[in-house]
């Protein structure tokens, strides 16, 4: 998490980044050949993954990974999450069938978060919601 | 976290969710009455945030919140940090002009990570790129 030391950087504005493919050639090589594990985990071995619905735009959920959800999310194209409350590993819909099929997924600039973009089928929210995120403060 | 423990909640599907207008009444107050500090920050006294552009959608980088940058944005209605690098707040765009006005700000049902929707001034990333989120694995 340095971005903010470095917050002068270029000015390349390009609002279209995210639309554009600029997927690596090979995800799950990537993987394989030890070109994504420069993947910042945390010291308890997992990533913030921000999951967005690849339709709307809406941001349904934040869960973890460990890097072997990762590989299982890769694999599967369906969100794996590691479950800090239960230790174990999580695939999502696996008992409610609300499961997300990834249709994306990127890293940031410090490597140490991931967006995924899924097709989400029902809702993404253990309460029914769509979003995890509905409640407002501002 | 323990949404994947009643991953069989109610299934009222609202996609509209995060486009309705369902912010609490009084979000300034909101902080100063306690109703929000129900948040739940970590061991070290963060919240997760996750930032997205208001506009199009497009999720721009995720931070970290401490209390008091959550009040200070809040307040200023643009984003404050918690730089866990340098242990400091981290008035976002305060070099480089880049700042980020709050347009929302929602938290998630597990009330430990939030959303804010911003007008993002020039690009969000440090590296010149719109979105931190500019490297796709898949």
């Amino acid at each position: 998490m340095n971005r903010e030391m470095k917050d002068e950087g270029r000015r390349t504005k390009d609002k279209n980044i995210q639309g554009r493919d600029r997927a690596c050639p090979c995800p799950l090589k990537g993987m394989k050949n030890n070109r994504v594990p420069s993947l910042k985990f945390d010291e308890k071995g997992l990533i913030a993954a921000i999951v967005q619905d690849s339709k709307s735009g809406d941001v349904l959920m934040i869960a973890y990974m460990n890097k072997e959800s990762l590989e299982i999310t890769l694999k599967e194209k369906r969100t794996c999450f590691y479950s800090r409350s239960r230790q174990t590993l999580w695939r999502k819909g696996e008992s409610s069938g609300h499961v997300q099929k990834v249709k994306s997924i990127y890293y940031d600039c410090d490597k140490d978060a991931l967006l995924i973009k899924v097709k989400q089928e029902g809702v993404a929210c253990h309460t029914g919601e769509w979003s995890c995120f509905y409640r407002r403060i501002l």
